[in-house]
């Protein structure tokens, strides 16, 4: 099995504040490392969510045009297929008790698009990552399940951080580098090393019978 | 590292009606499988304790020697030291949400007890487990996280069930046979084998700078 | 008061896999047992529900032509002028931790559905149903609160399984059948008896002026 | 069945503020209507519930002699020795949210006590009570399952609180007769009626085999 | 910054039922006091609200034409503009445990429009509230955080549920006056005064940068 | 009143790490700032705790000389004595959910605590805090509800650090320094200023008719 991960974000700029240094560590490894955006509502922010990508090693972003995201059958549907398609190993998505309204819808849906992508009624070729990560944005984690060192591409991190123009320009002090950066510097307290990322760990769930694969017959 | 599994149970026939069909399974497979019991009453039942892990393949169990379960510091300290003296990699115990308030008691305690084990600071030799496991005993999973196939154990596991002469005599037309071949067989069929048993997975916080080893550099 | 039971289900095959032996004993006995199904995709699912409410003893199923079950009034009033022109002693419905979002929905507006058809200022006759129960179709009930004896009955329940080739056919190893049989069979040693189906009880809460009896006078 | 009620409390007075009325009502219509008390420091506080359970029609009530409720093994069996004994068909108890730290504690030792007075192997003659009430004293019910009309045996009630001088001496301008009055008033319009007291139902699990039944063959 | 209080309601009544009397007392001391209703299905009952509005001291309230509340970005914004042009001091909403579905999509929409209304990047003249209070109507606050004295406009407040004809005249026996009379009679036994209206306090979450002011120079 | 403002916490240096810099601005405004430590193993630790609180400007702190925190009335009860003797505005503790126990254990009978402090039938001269506010030590708060600007007293937190040498030298490579660098800087960005530390906003409830005053006249 090839190695991915893909990073499923409610707004462009979720994925690099989120998670841009583990998707560059990936890509840097030679992981399939990518993203899929659910909203875009500007061609603008599109533009600025490519470069981005490009910054972070990654390859063109997956954008859903919605303009609000909403609980919707379609939408998770549309995610079920990227991950069907792109296969990947990891997901990161939001927290479930993220401020922010989207990114609790997202971290819904993307559940749910989890579960579907993997059944065997749904798709020929169904597809069942093997962990989903949940990442801190703004919402910080109290105590965290893991922890990524990105020092090595810590530049990569804000070289994307520098694409999202029209979000920086709001606050021209530089907020979102200086809140990334000590973010990133706490954590790397943490991991005991210079920057790191932080992530929960969502278990995954057996309760269907649609799965081609359900057994393990070791734990360690 | 030398693989191991250790199963932390409230009572005598937990670790078998619960995950007697794993442990026989990693016993079989060359593993470390053990079983420490934080309490046992009465040499009766020490006794067929002792037998029930012999029939499961596993060494001698360790027995504390309480006669009640109560959240207690000192008890939490000695579950440490069995961590950190059998190093396993992954540990089973109790539901957080099991009707018994001694099985509460002994999640709380167990996860407690996993956290202090690979602290720098207690321990010369700290060890941070890989995976904690929650088991079913009467009460079940709603939807579990790992099913193990326990097809090829399935006799070692009801063996053991048969040593337990003191608790099935309470219910001579056979509840606790039947009850876990039930479970075993509903189980089977989730995981698309004979017979399975059923885990939730808790994930391991990091919250203290207590750790050896507190990073990754990749997510798959 | 004749006596009613109602099941309100979010698909074909929920009634039959979660309570259909329930049913059946209703009916069985003479009580006026019936389904109401809240979407149906196809002409197909639709005959197949017909021929599994046959085979349970139970009338034509009610049945909603929604393709995809969302939080909604007008489903929600729907619902509730069922309620009231059936007049049901105890409504049966999904569990609300259960792994499909479209079961929890149904559990989220049935709740509400049973409030508002016992509003005086809602209809004419209003009508207040004596118990909500919460049944389990994948998703398990740690430990139920009710557990009924269907063995009088379980060869309709397996009679009405069968009604559903649709279904069956993605899992031509049998896992319907087995899974309903094996839950069948656990619940039954729980219960003493040979089959049973397990229930949560949801009690009923007076929130409101609008009822016509509020009170009781004793609670033995 | 002869037809009893038991109402287990923390302290003096919490029977006569949180369910009095039930207590009177039921001993009224011929039920075997009582009280357990966990906590009694005083002599004049024993004096006080002596009077107060006569005022309502009740027998002498039982009283346990601890200072402090902690949770403990010893108080849950004593509990279940007195369900045992006495054979309440309901049982009523605190709220699981109330304020005060030893009624929360009251709660959940009466829940335990309550599954081990029916277990078969622990008493000769165990006994399963039909239902569990939580009944309010400081802290409101913000959605009562159950409102009992007590208006026929209001002035039992403020007998049974005026024994309890110690008490409401406390507050010279008549905080617990004003308090309890309202309390009774606002139910009892809830209730269409001139006074009620309201409780929350605690649906009872199965979760062992412990019990001499076990199903039921009907809902309605 | 002049004193305002801004009461965000789903339903004309349910500003005078939860908080008539609070709002009364602060327009009698010479603050801004108003009320936002959220839906409003009928020109009779727009009447009733603004009549009662004025039995209350309180300016012509603000109406949305909504005809049912769903969780919508729409109505989000709508609430988030008037709170940033009436620049209230105190926010009061509804109970996120109410049993009315539109009461609890009240709530989280309001916290929602809440932190919106903050942000110097959505509105030139951002407005940050100082409190947001939660109301009780017909589902209690078990242990209220605020209890107001309402005592010397407590005919306002009854004047005020006089306008609601159309209400009231569902239960002629005067259901309406009653709860309310006795919901602020119990209040004020809490309160020590003769009539109250109680609250619970959301303290408000720091997410993100939009905020003009952000930090406190002191606790006390 | 005179302005005081209270630290209660588990073990010498949470008091530093949580809460150093508020206690020390306050201490600089002329406000009484004080710290009780409720357990201290050591001569050494109470000796460090003694000069960290002399760095941070506050007088000696009260230590009681518990060697483990447990629920438990009589440190309840010693805690109410402190804060009636000391009467301060504000209380800091630790979180509800800090990975602590002792941490959790010293949050749940400060609270108890606080309660009590205030029972005119308690004590003579009761005491009612105006905030109850939580700090993080190492578990993080997802979104803090106040951030106090720390940047001009930064230097006594760092000094108050120094003085735990015992605790420092667990981590020669400077952890804790590090750690609590950082997390001063992160909240520093969201407070919009150097340094700040975090805080959750517990709200008092009202469940008792103890108090001497219980109600208010205005919410703005």
């Amino acid at each position: 099995m090839e190695r991915g991960i893909l990073a499923i974000v409610s707004h462009p700029d979720d994925e690099t504040f989120g998670c841009g240094g583990t998707l560059a560590l990936h890509a840097l490894n030679g992981d399939r490392a990518s993203v899929l955006c659910l909203t875009c509502p500007s061609p603008k922010r599109r533009a600025e969510l490519a470069h981005a990508a490009e910054a972070l090693g990654l390859p063109k972003p997956i954008i859903f045009d919605e303009e609000r995201l909403t609980i919707n059958d379609d939408v998770r549907k549309r995610i079920s297929d990227v991950i069907v398609s792109t296969r990947p190993r990891a997901v990161i998505t939001h927290l479930p008790f993220d401020y922010h309204r989207e990114h609790r819808i997202a971290c819904e849906m993307v559940k749910e698009a989890v579960e579907w992508a993997a059944h065997t009624t749904t798709y020929n070729e169904p597809w069942l990552i093997k962990r989903l990560l949940l990442m801190e944005v703004n919402t910080l984690i109290p105590s965290p399940h893991v922890l990524v060192d990105i020092s090595n591409v810590i530049e990569s991190k804000f070289d994307a951080i520098d694409c999202y123009a029209s979000q920086l320009s709001k606050f021209p002090w530089g907020y979102y580098r200086e809140f990334n950066m000590k973010k990133a510097e706490l954590r790397g307290v943490q991991a005991g090393c210079r920057y790191a990322e932080a992530f929960m760990e969502e278990p995954l769930t057996q309760n269907s019978p649609f799965y081609e694969t359900k057994r393990t017959k070791s734990l360690i």
